[in-house]
């Protein structure tokens, strides 16, 4: 096992190298700045063995969800991402293999987002792995996207296929089958749509990652909104389990780590949404709208109302 | 126990109150800016139970431990605090009141040195309470304290007194009296040098906190370092408790968390250096200088070596 400055200076520092404020991680802080008429993002998420991840998942995978939901909350911003840093407390039995794998996945998803570590703690704890990253980005002063304001008659929308991490998680468990190796992916390694957000900056009049689920987080956008079940978007493998067992519909409705875009736009955008989707290789999906009513409802294509829906997931 | 949300709503977002940009913790992300010609220093500790602290430390001195470290990182830059975030990982029996009385010293040191809270993350854990904080400052573009650098004949400074808090472990453990509670003070609440950090910018060739112990922290700068025993500075209660047991020597030099700054200056500011102390109200002492040998050396007053020393302490 390598010592603690070692470790820092052969495994990360080399992740550090393009940032100059990073003082090659020898520093007690690192220094960074924006430009004229832009301002900071930043957003923070703490992973933990036995809580977000198996305490024997590869690393590779550990460090790109990591970076993954991160940056996830970056793109539902609009931002472009720039540093981050990292709080790696590790358990005694960790490996030096164990950290350069994990260092490796964090290189190739710098390399995918064009991003640098700038600095970090390094603890051993007498628990799980914890592990703790915060991502900084930049955006025009003032033109982050809200998460609160959508109005009435707005579309709903979202990238990508729903669901899949949440079955991906039944996957992991062995409680379903999965062939083609699709949804344990997309719960091991959640794609953060940041050319997405970046291109719905000044056309999205609100926007958020879908973390908890789609129905917490659209509860999170406090209107009300009539979703029509027939336009949420799924994977085929998730059509699949779906035909198989219907059951999984509230597996898909309220798992979480989708990390796809949930947005709202005025009626007049859908031509400008449209040409955004080509423009970053996205599938989007107009699956309802905002409403007067408070409530989220499950609607059916004959615009009858098949059942009200509530958020069923917290933290804790 | 409050859920998720209303212990952020109730508890932390009042902390976050002053900056527009954290959107009152409801967001995925905040947003902060710097002015012209400044850039962001940023600074980030992990803390956890069992290793840092003591579990049933009190959530006050947690704290302001938490945000005092990360502070006195800013301190050892130059930089001017702003902001902060703060990634708390509960463990299952953590109490609403806890929270509220952690959330109290965060809210103190927050009047103290005019920062806020800017965002963060709650997760549980099935491991000790586990507390990463990042704060952010600012700093006149190009102007932060390099901590490498120093060069031969450069005066080796110190502020406060060394080893208080190495010596308020022993206390902790039970191994030491102290009958005025000075040494288990300076051990629980670290108190940042911010206002003469920032004195020191344009004045100082090299600085760092001292967090690893004094001698660690000389190694750090990477040159050679005679210092004069007697020059090194001692609250009373370390004097006492040093005239009763000489051993204790060893931990004042090579105990942690004081984070007193670690400094050099050219010779010829030393009266500069002399109006900075008076002007932050800080004590401040010469303990040596920057030799063309590569070892450090402990000094008698009579200018002949006592003994070489060796950095002692690594975190793992």
């Amino acid at each position: 096992m390598l010592g603690e400055f070692e470790q820092i200076a052969q495994i990360m520092a080399p992740l550090a190298q393009k940032a100059k404020g990073a003082f090659a991680l020898k520093n007690d802080a690192a220094v960074f700045h924006h430009g004229a008429g832009e301002e900071i993002v930043v957003t923070t998420d703490t992973l933990v063995a036995g809580v977000h991840f198996f305490a024997n998942d590869a690393p590779v995978l550990i460090a790109k969800k990591l970076l993954g939901v991160n940056l996830s909350d970056l793109a539902s911003m609009g931002a472009r991402p720039t540093h981050y840093t990292l709080n790696a407390s590790y358990p005694k039995d960790i490996t030096t293999d164990w950290i350069k794998s994990f260092a490796s996945g964090l290189g190739e998803m710098q390399d995918n987002f064009d991003i640098c570590l700038l600095g970090g703690d390094t603890t051993h704890t007498i628990g799980p792995l914890t592990l703790s990253l915060t991502a900084f980005g930049t955006i025009s002063q003032g033109m982050s996207l809200p998460r609160l304001g959508a109005r009435v008659g707005d579309l709903v929308c979202v990238s990508g296929t729903i669901g899949d991490a949440a079955l991906g998680l039944l996957v992991a468990q062995g409680k379903l089958e999965d062939q083609r190796g699709h949804l344990l992916k997309r719960y091991h390694v959640p794609i953060p749509r940041i050319h997405l957000g970046q291109e719905l900056v000044g056309l999205a009049k609100t926007c958020l990652d879908i973390s908890d689920g789609l129905v917490t987080d659209m509860a999170h956008m406090q209107v009300g909104i009539d979703i029509e079940l027939s336009k949420i978007p799924l994977s085929k493998a998730a059509q699949q389990a779906l035909e198989k067992d219907s059951s999984l519909l509230n597996s898909i409705l309220n798992g979480g780590d989708d990390y796809e875009l949930l947005f709202t736009i005025a009626p007049e955008d859908r031509e400008k949404l449209l040409e955004s989707a080509k423009k970053t290789n996205t599938d989007i999906s107009i699956i309802g709208r905002i409403t007067e009513q408070k409530a989220l409802r499950l609607m059916k294509e004959d615009g009858t109302c098949l059942s009200n829906i509530t958020p069923g997931y917290r933290h804790f």
